[in-house]
């Protein structure tokens, strides 16, 4: 399959962790792709062709000559099975099954207070002065208990894969506002961080942060 | 792989749209399981055990031989790798990203007014008679139209895959309270719910409503 007619859809400012896992797969995989932006907030993915295209009218979505998709972690997919050569996910079986537990564990109720409390606006514009409640006290806890279960040297899984990007994406959220996280795990979450395609997305120029936070 | 030793850890009362669809994946593929009853209320789910095991001590959990994995759609994409001679997704590419596409969107944000206003309660104990919010209203709203856009007679993908039964349940939460939805896919909501291992999963004997509602 060719890797032309590409189109990455994202949202504006360029801080949605799903967009990031799209983007960080297309980076690594080093297929060429057009981006278009929509903005929600201005009706932009809810046009009559965004919805025919992606069926749910979301962002990410990822357009692949007519083919068009959204979810993150579906997109991932279907990217490491049209483009294999530069694997994203593991091949192993038990090892891939345990990838995709833990990507649909991130997105899940179990680490929403973090996501909700910790928006990646403290990431990449200015970090919150508030404590964490119960409940994102609770949920930084089991991330955190969670990640020392499963965090190996250099990566989770051998070989590199998006999980990796993923799972230091969301222990950034608490990394980027002082929030406590064991020294190791840390260390394991900031060279990730400094991994070159997920570098190109942190530095990427962001519009001022004038909208509500995200 | 042999289908020994396969374990389905489950909630007490049969009623998780997650543990449903590993249930009704396992009876589709005529794979021999036990059932072990793990009460998140008791703290059964983050026993030193259930957590190594597992990674996250969540429910529904899959033990085959040695290998604990957790989150729904992990196991059954596992599944449907481990044993494929009776397929749960579709096998195309594109039709099986757009299958996970979909299993994630009932998964995400955009679905959870009606999971939190149409509990699974109301499907296999009662129904309520509390009128939707607003944000349950367009939430369903955009269920039925997603719904209007995938559906096919008689399945979604053609073979039927799990992505039908997901669908139906879904829809229940609606159909089970009387709220709107259109008739064409009220029609194929019903078809589906007939299926043989949908309604084993149905009929299933139930504790009687206690505890909170889930």
């Amino acid at each position: 399959m060719l890797a032309r007619m590409m189109v990455l859809h994202v949202e504006p400012r360029w801080i949605s962790p799903y967009v990031f896992s799209c983007f960080v797969t297309l980076e690594e995989k080093r297929l060429p792709f057009d981006v278009v932006v929509l903005d929600s907030a201005k009706d932009e993915t809810t046009t009559p062709d965004h919805l025919a295209r992606t069926v749910t009218g979301r962002v990410p979505a990822l357009v692949h000559d007519d083919f068009g998709l959204a979810e993150s972690n579906a997109i991932v997919e279907y990217l490491d099975d049209a483009f294999p050569d530069v694997p994203v996910l593991p091949r192993d079986p038990r090892q891939r099954a345990r990838a995709r537990q833990l990507m649909s564990w991130m997105r899940s109720d179990d680490t929403a207070p973090i996501r909700e409390e910790r928006p990646t606006t403290t990431i990449f514009y200015a970090p919150t002065t508030a404590p964490l409640s119960a409940s994102g006290l609770a949920a930084a806890v089991k991330l955190c208990a969670v990640a020392e279960r499963v965090i190996r040297e250099p990566n989770l899984f051998g070989p590199w894969s998006i999980v990796d990007a993923e799972l230091a994406f969301l222990l950034h959220r608490l990394l980027a506002n002082g929030d406590p996280v064991p020294p190791p795990v840390k260390a394991w979450a900031e060279a990730q961080w400094a991994r070159p395609t997920v570098r190109a997305w942190r530095e990427r120029p962001r519009p001022p942060l004038t909208a509500p936070r995200a």
